[in-house]
């Protein structure tokens, strides 16, 4: 399999399905295209590699699986462990990766991910406090009944999808006991950050 | 279990996983939340059936799922058929309803889904243009190689994610073939307005 990503440091849908292939312990190549910019990027120059001018992209002979939750689905069926083995821990890591898939717009658009940055205090709107206020709310409610110390016990695609926001946090000095956090979902952020899979991400992104 | 869903005329998130709970033949029972408008929906009417403030919701026993590409995939855990069953057209048809979950920023903002409002000819912004092109890209892709007549064969989830988008093409007037389709997308999407399941929803909302 080939996993077609974009640059490392700015490219949180490439982050996502990379981390879920290095844990499957899945044999894979991987191909970087560099972005101007997250949401400008070279078009040509990404249909090279992936026919449908989208990345990340997963190749597996013929077949080409284009969206980042898709080829963690994909990635799944193939190797045991990467969706909690419980039905309704499985429904709830479903639904927090699912809900960053499509939503926190106004968080996403503010803090973009920028792993070259140094910390620092942001200003934030209101429309993205809403969005870190629901994150600690959900991601809190299913620590609470999963127990840790991953968002659902063992690590999960669902805390591929939230190692970006981490980031993100970590980046423009979010202090999420602000948000309504006792503690515990920083500090699952934090273990987010920990992972040695992150580590290596960052290392290369620097 | 209890599906939890928006005003039926508006809500392209509720029709989604409505769709796919009918499909499954398990039995359900429908809670509607009238929503003033698509994004400005009473938070507190909401909370009453939905602790997280989201619709739809699917409620089993304890566990509450809330998103919708989420509660497809555990209605397609329990009832056979949902996905289809070559892992290639599986991995394709999540491409496509994640693709559907997470973009089309710009054609889902400017085309609401009003299925009380008569069909009619509108003027749709370049960005829109852009999202509507690559919608008639990567379903004439999949349809290519699946043969129909649903998007990967047999009705999938991946339908449930584009009947709305059908909805859209007909209300503001849309013709594919004016943004690169041979016929067959637009074909498809008059196959997603036919079922039985759709029809019902399209009464129940008038």
């Amino acid at each position: 399999m080939e996993l077609v990503i974009g640059t490392k440091k700015w490219s949180t849908w490439s982050l996502r399905p990379w981390l879920a292939i290095k844990r499957s312990g899945l044999p894979f190549t991987e191909t970087l295209v560099e972005l101007r910019q997250e949401n400008n990027m070279s078009e040509a120059e990404i249909r090279v590699h992936s026919p449908s001018g989208l990345v990340p992209v997963l190749k597996d002979g013929d077949l080409v699986i284009w969206d980042s939750l898709a080829i963690c689905e994909y990635l799944a069926e193939k190797a045991p462990g990467l969706w909690p083995s419980d039905p309704a821990l499985r429904a709830l890591a479903r639904s927090a990766a699912a809900e960053m898939h499509s939503g926190f717009a106004s968080l996403r658009g503010e803090c973009p991910m920028a792993l070259e940055s140094e910390p620092h205090v942001a200003t934030l709107s209101e429309a993205t406090h809403k969005n870190i206020r629901r994150i600690v709310e959900g991601l809190g409610g299913i620590l609470a009944r999963s127990g840790g110390p991953f968002l659902c016990g063992d690590w999960s695609i669902a805390d591929a999808f939230y190692t970006p926001v981490a980031t993100r946090f970590r980046t423009y000095g979010v202090k999420l006991t602000d948000f309504g956090d006792d503690g515990k979902v920083g500090a699952y952020c934090q273990r987010l950050l920990d992972t040695p899979e992150f580590k290596e991400w960052e290392a290369d992104a620097k």
